[in-house]
C-alpha cells in the first residue's frame, strides 16, 4: 500500500505526573507530539505506511524526537535537521472542573525557520497515496505556509488525496499574516477537510444557514460550494463534561449528513491528540471500508479509545477499535 | 483454629504503571498472584490460619514468590522447589472502554512439571480444615492435574471441607486432555463450588431449566444433583460498566436461592483477584458467620474491595469489610 | 495589604503513592500541612499577605517544613525553633468505597510542647489585619492552647478580625483539659466562624431548636447570640458519594441564611485540605468582594478545586477560581 | 536447627531517594529495621532458623513491620502489639566526603513502652539455641532493659548461647539510668561480645594496657577477666576513606588474637546494618564451621556484602559469602 | 552504504532498579536485546545502515521489541512473528564485591522455535554488505542453527564479510548437539572473529603454544590455519577490579597482532553489551578507517563507553568516540 | 546583616534520570538554577540574607522558578514578570569517561528581553552590601548588560562591595557585542573577581609572565594592576579524573598568594554550581572569617560538598562546611 505522508511541526512535551500542578512538578514526563505526525503514527498502528515530514534541531532532543515517532513504524527519512531549537509544550493534566493547562514555547524553532527550499515534495510524495496536513502549520511561519503550500499543490499534480484539520487557532498566527488570508488557497487543494462552525466561521465566514436544524451540514454546504475540490467534511463533536469525563460523536456531510452515537469515555487518561486520532481512524476506514459512515464510525471510536491512552498518539490496533465497534464498550478483561 | 490449604500455582504478574499500553512500557511493575493463593492470603489477613502449596523453580524469582505470600502471613513451608521457571503473566489495565489485556507466558512452568509425588497430603492437610483449589491446576498439566485429585483425596478421607472455584478457561487446557473428562471426578468430591451458568455448561453440559426464572438457582440444583457431596454453590454476578467501573453482587444456592444487593465500585483500581476475593470472603464468612447469607454478604463486600486495591490479593482486615457492611459505602476519611 | 496571620502546627505528611494500602508501600510521598498554615499557603496564593506563626523541631525536618510554606510566599520569619519532633501524619488514600485513613504519630511535637512566652503577639501582629486559628490548637496541649488564648486576646486589643474552624476532633483532647471548658473563651473572641451541628452540639451544647427547617441557621443564631463577637457563621455541607465523588456546597449565617449550589467532584484527587481552602475562600472573597454571598460562592468553588489539587494546600489562583466561578465547571482544555 | 531469637525494637526507616538532602525530599524510601532483628533476618536469610521479638503499635505501621520480617522468614509469631507508636528514623544518604544522617524519631514508642510482663521466655526461647541483643535495648526505657534482662536471664538458665553487640550509644540513654550501671549485669551473662575499644573504654572502663602492640586483644582479655561467661570478642575494624568507600577488616580474640583481612567496599550503596550483618555471619559461622576463625572470615564477608544492598538488611546466601571467601572479589556477572 | 545485517535472538531484558536484589524488586526496568542485535543497533548510531532479522511472538511483547530496535534506526522489516513467546532475562546490578546476576527465562522461545524456511537470504541481503552472528544463535536450537548456516552459506555465495562472536556459553547448548560438532562449519565461513582463549580451547581445542609469550596471537594463528577464511581474530580483554570498576583493552590478530592501551572504567554504569558494542565498533571502524589498528582502537573506546549507558545497547555517536579517542577521557563538561 | 544581591538569569534545567542519555529519556527531572542566583541561595543556606534579582515570564514556570529560590529563603520580591519565556537548559549526566552534556535552549527568554529600566537599583541595594554578578550576564543581550552595568554603577556609589565570576563563555555572545569590549568597564567596578588564566587572556588579553612559576597570581597582579579597585582575585583550580571523580583546590591573589590543599570528590553526584558555590563559600567566609585564606579554604569545602548534591544550588550549612574544614573528610555517619 502507499504511504500516508504529514507535514508538519513535532513538539516535545513535557507534563508534571498525574495531575499535579505546573508548580509541583519535581519532573516531567517527556512524549514526543504533534498533530499532523499523531495522525500518520496512528495510521502506521492501524497498519497502513505513513511517513511524516518535519524539521528538527541537529541536536539530541531533535535526534529523540526522530526515534520516538521511528519507533512506531513512522518513515522519518524525509526529516530536515536545520535551526536551533525543538518546540516545547509544557501540559498539567487537570481534573473534574479543574481544567488541563498548555503553556506553549515553540517560537523560533526549528519548523518555524524551516527552508521551504529543502523539501523536494516529488521525491516526498513519489511513493504516496494521501497527503495530510493541519491549520496548525500555516500559522506558525511564513516560510511553514509556503512548504505546505508547495506540499499540497505536488500533491494536487501527482494525484493524491490530500486532507485537513483546518483547526484555527489565533494565538498562533504571530508572523503578520492573517489566517483568513491564508488558509482559503491552501483549504481549496483539499478533498477532505475537519471542519467545526467556528472554524467555518473565524477563516471562511461561513456561517449555519439562518433557521438551520443542522448547523454542521449547513456550513459543510456552504464550505463545498466555496471550494468545489473538497468531497467531505468531517467533525467530532463534544459534550464535555469534566476533565475526566468527554463525551463525543462523529459528524460527517459528503452532501448528506450522517453521524455517529455518542462515546462516553470516563475517566479521560489523556485527551491530547483525540482530534488527531479521529482523522487517523478516518484515513484508515476510508482506506479500508466500503462506505464513509462506516469510516466515520472507526474514527469516533479510535478517537474514543485515544482517550485512554497517555501520550499525544493514538496506539490502538485495527482490531481493538473494531472489538469496541461491535459493540464491546465495556472494557472487560481480555486474557 | 485450623489452616484453609490452598494449592495451584503462583505467577510473577507484570503490569506497565498506570494505564500504559504495553508497548510504551519501560517498566513493570511486579506482584505475585495465583488465583488460589489469593485466596489463602486473603484469609490470612482476615485472620484465618492459611497455607499454600506450590511449586516454585529454586532460583530467585521462585524466593521472591515465597517471600511476598510469606510476608502477608501464609504459612509457605510446603513450598517444593523444583522445574525450570516461574510462570509469568503481563498485565495492561484499561479505562474506560479499552479493556484490561492479559499476556500469559506460564507454559512449562515449575507448576507445570511438578512432580504429584512430592506433595504428601497427609502431612500437608495434618492442621488444617479446609482445602481449596480451583479449575485452573487441573488445566495447567497432566501432574498438577493428579496432584490436586490426590490431594481433594485425601482432604476427603481426612474429613476436611472442600471448595473449588470451577473456573474454566478453554485457552489453558493444552496437555491432551478436556477439561469435561477431567474435572467432574474432582468436582464429585467438593462441598462447595463456584460456578456461573456457562461454567455450568462447558464443563458439565448443565443448562438451566428451559423456561426458569432463575438461572443461577436451575443450573446449581442440577449440580447438586449431579454431584451430592456439593452443598452450596455461589457465584459474583458483574454488570461491567467499562473497565474503570464495576458492579458486583453475590448469589448463593444451597437448596434456596439467595443473594445479595450490587455493589458499585468505580473507579476500579485492580479488578485482578475479585472473584478470589469473593471465595476468601464466602470462607471466612462460613467460618464466623451463623448463615451463608451473612457470609455471602461478606463475601461480596470483600470482593468489591478488592477492587480497589493494586495486586491480585485482598488486603483488607475484617473489621474493614464490617464497615462497609454495615453501610458505609461513601468511603469517608477514618482518622 | 496587611497580612491574614495563622497559627497552629504543622505536620509532615506521608501517603503511600497512588491507591496503595499502607502495608503495600515502599514509599511514602513526604508533604507538609496543617489546618491553619493551609489557610495562609491559600491565600498566599491569592496573593493575600500571609503569614504563619509555629513551632518545629531544629532539625532538617522542621526546616524542610520552613522551606515546604516559604516556597508558596507565606512568612515564615515568626518561627521558633524548639522541642524534638515534628508531628507526622500517615494518610492512606483510599477508592470507590474504601474509605482514606489517616494515622496521626503527633503527640509530643515540638509544637505540642512550644513556650507561649516565645511568642510576642504585638510583634507578630503589627502588620496583620486578620488572625485566624482553629480548634485543633488548643486540643494539642494547654501550652498551645494559652498561646492561641493569648493571641486572640492580641487581636482583639489591636483591631484585627479573628476567626476560626471550630473543629472538634474528640480524640486529640488528651492532655486534661475538656474542649467544652477550652473554647468557649477562645470563640468568644472571633468575628467569623467554621462550625457544622455536630461541632455546636459537642463542643457548646448547641441543638438545632426543635422542629426548623434549617438546622444550621438555628445553631448560627445561638451561637450568636452566645458569642456576640461572631458576625458570620459559614460551613460547608458535604454529599459524599465515595472516596473518589464528592459533592460540596457553602453554607453562610450572618443574620440571614444564605447558600451555594452544590459542586459535584469526580474523581478527587486529594481532599485533605478542603475545608481550608474554603476558608482561605472565605477570607479572601470577604477581603475583596462586596457581599459576604459572593465570598461564600468563591470560598466553595475554591474548596471544590482543591480536592482536585495533591497535597493539602489548595494551589490556585483568583483567576481560576473565578473561570469556575463565571460556570466554566467542564474543564475544558486551556491553551 | 533450633532458633536464633533476637530481642530489640524495629524502626520504619524514611531516607530520601538516591544522595538527596532531607529538605530536597518529596518522598521518603520506607523499610523497616533494627539492630538485633537485621542479626535475626540475615541468619533466616542464611538458613538458621530466626525468631524476633519486639513490640510494635496495634496499627497499620505495625502491621507492615511485622510483615516486612515476616517476608524474610524470620518468626514474627512473638510480637506484642501494644503502645501509641513505631519508632522511626530518618536517613539521609551522604556521598563522597558528605556523611550520611540519621535523624531519630524514636521516643516514646511501643518498644520504648513495653511491658516486661507481655514476654514468655520460657514459651519464647523453649526452640531456640542462641539469644541475642544489643546496647540500644536497655538504653531506650526501664521496662526494655528488664525485658531483656529477664530473657538474658532465662537464656542462661536454659542453656541458650548469648550474644551482645554491647553497641554504646550515648544518646540514647535517657530514661535516668546511665550505662554504666545497667550494662554490666547484661553482659555478664554473655557469651559472644561485640565490643570496641571505645566502647570498653565508655562502659566498663577498661582501656587498653599501656604500651600494648594490639589494643583489641588488651581490652578482650580484660572483658573476659571481668565477664568469666565471656569466650569470645570480636569486632569490625573500619578504615572510612569517605561515605562512598569503606574498608573493614574482622578481630577475634577468644583466648588467642585472630584478624582476616581488610575488605575494600566502593562504592558503598547502604551502610547501614553493616554490623548486623557481621554478627548475623558470625553466629552463622559458629554454628556451621569448624573454627571461629572461619566464622569471622565468614562474617566479615557477610557485613562486605550487606554494604552492596539496600536498606537495613542482608540479603545474602551462604553461597554468596563463600563465593566472595573464595576469592571472588571482582564481582564478575553471574550467568 | 549498504547494510550490514544482524541475526539473532531480541530478549525483554527485566532489571530491578538500582542495585535492588531479585527479593528485593517491586518492579522491573524494561529494555530489550540481543548479542546481535545491539551490534546493529550500535552501528545504525554510528549511522550505518544496520538490519536485525530475528523471530518474535506475535503479541504486544514481539511489537514492543520491534518497536524498541526500530526507534533505533534498526531496519526490522525482515522480522517473522510466529511461535509462542519472547524470550527473557533477569538481571540484578551488582555493586563491588557483589557479582551481577543474570537469569535467563528463554527456553521454547519463538526464536528458539524458528522455522529455518520463514528466512530468504537472498531478499534479506539483498542490500547488504556484511552478515554479523554469535556463537549464542546454533546454541538456541537446531533450527536456529540451521537458519544461521543458511544464512553464512548466503553471505559467502553473495561475498558479503561475516563476522562471528563465537562466544561459547556451555549452559545453553541444550537441544542435543554440541558446539564442538555445530561450530567449527559455522566458522568456516568467516573472515572476522572475536575469539577469546577460552573459547579456542572450548570450541575448537585450540590451545597456546606451549611457552608463548601471546596466547592471544597463537591461538589466532592456529585459528586462522584451521579455518582459511578468517583474516582477523579480535578480542577484548578485561581486567576487572569489581562490579563498579572495570579496566579493558582491545586486541587484534591479523597475521600481526597488535593491542590498544588499557582503559578505565569506574564507575560501570552498565556492563551488558560491552562485548557488543565492541564489535560494532570494529565493524564501523573497518568500514571507515584506513588500518585495522584503528578500527581497534575505534571499538575499544566504544565498549568502554557502552559500561556508561544503561541498557544493552551502545548509544553512541562517531563524534563521542572520537573525542575519547583523542585522549578526553576526564569527561569534562560539554557545553 | 545586610543583603548580599545577585542579578542574573533563573533557568528550567531539565535532566534525565540516573545516567540516562537524552534519547532514553521519558522523563526529565527539573530544578532551577543560574549562576548568580546559586550563589544568592548558597549564602541563604549560610545564614546570610540574599535577594536575587531576575525576570521571568508571567506564566507557571516563571512562578515555579520564583517559588523555587522563594524556599530556600531568598527574597525574590524584586523579580519582574516580563516577556515570553523562561530559559531552558538540557543537562545529560556522564558517568566515568563519558562527558556530561548541556543543551542550552535560552535564547530569546524572558531575561533576555528584560527592560533595563524595570530595575530600580537604588530601591533594590537599600538594604544591600555586597552585589554579585557573572560574565553570563552581559553575554546574554544588550539589555541585560545594561542593567547589570547599571547596578554595579549603583553598587559603587551605595559603597558595596561588586563582585563578579567573569566566567567568559563564547558562544555566549550573539548579539553584536564582542566580550572583550563590553567585559572591561564591568570589571572596573568590582573588588572581587573569580577569573582563570583563560579568561584573562580571552577578555583581556592578559597572559602570565614568561617564565613565571605561578601563572595564577601573575595573571591577577596584571588584572589589579589594569582594574585598580579589584583587591582579591579567586579561583577553583580542578585536576579532573572523570566525569565521576573530580579534584579542587582553592586559589586567591591579593597581593600575595595562598592556595588550599586538593579536595577529592567521588563519585560526583552533580558537579553543574560547584564553581557558584565557591563563590557563595568565600563570600561567606569574607563576612565572617578574620583571614582570606580561611574564606578561601570554607569556599573550596563548599565547592566541593556541593558537587555530592543534586540539583544547581549548594545545600550545605556552616556547621557542615566546618565539619569538613576540621578534617571531618571521610563522611562517618552523623546520627
Amino acid at each position: 500500500m502507499k504511504q500516508v505522508v504529514t507535514f508538519g511541526e513535532i513538539m516535545l512535551r513535557l507534563s508534571p505526573p498525574l495531575h499535579y500542578r505546573f508548580t509541583q512538578a519535581n519532573s516531567f514526563e517527556a512524549t514526543y507530539g504533534g498533530g499532523e505526525a499523531n495522525v500518520g503514527a496512528a495510521l502506521a498502528g492501524l497498519g497502513v505506511p505513513a511517513a511524516h515530514v518535519t524539521c528538527f534541531p541537529p541536536n539530541e532532543l531533535g535526534q529523540a524526537a526522530t526515534q520516538s515517532f521511528q519507533r512506531l513504524g513512522v518513515d522519518m527519512s524525509h526529516t530536515v535537521y536545520s535551526g536551533k531549537r525543538l518546540g516545547l509544550y509544557f501540559l498539567e493534566v487537570g481534573a473534574s472542573m479543574r481544567a488541563s493547562k498548555v503553556v506553549y514555547d515553540r517560537a523560533d524553532s526549528s519548523f518555524a525557520n524551516l527552508d521551504p527550499a529543502a523539501f523536494d515534495w516529488d521525491e516526498i510524495l513519489k511513493n504516496a497515496q494521501w497527503l495530510h496536513w493541519t491549520g496548525i502549520t500555516p500559522a506558525i511561519s511564513a516560510s511553514a505556509a509556503q512548504a505546505i503550500s508547495e506540499g499540497i499543490q505536488a500533491a494536487r499534480r501527482m494525484g493524491l488525496t490530500v486532507s485537513a484539520d483546518v483547526n484555527y487557532r489565533r494565538n498562533l498566527w504571530q508572523y503578520g499574516q492573517r489566517a483568513q488570508n491564508v488558509m482559503p488557497d491552501l483549504v481549496a487543494g483539499c478533498d477532505v477537510v475537519v471542519c467545526s462552525e467556528n472554524d467555518a466561521d473565524d477563516l471562511f465566514g461561513i456561517k449555519p444557514a439562518a433557521g438551520t436544524d443542522n448547523k454542521f451540514a449547513s456550513i459543510s454546504e456552504q464550505l463545498m460550494t466555496r471550494f468545489p475540490q473538497i468531497k467531505q467534511v468531517i467533525s467530532t463533536r463534544r459534550k464535555t463534561q469534566s476533565a475526566s469525563h468527554e463525551r463525543i460523536k462523529g459528524q460527517l456531510f459528503d452532501g448528506a449528513y450522517s453521524e455517529t452515537p455518542y462515546y462516553d469515555i470516563t475517566p479521560v487518561v489523556d485527551r491530547i491528540g483525540g482530534g488527531d486520532a479521529f482523522l487517523g481512524g478516518f484515513i484508515y476506514g476510508t482506506l479500508n471500508y466500503a462506505t464513509p459512515q462506516e469510516a466515520l464510525h472507526f474514527a469516533v471510536v479510535a478517537s474514543a479509545l485515544k482517550h485512554t491512552i497517555h501520550g499525544d498518539v493514538n496506539l490502538v490496533t485495527v482490531a481493538e477499535v473494531e472489538h469496541v465497534l461491535q459493540g464491546n464498550t465495556t472494557g472487560r478483561l481480555v486474557r
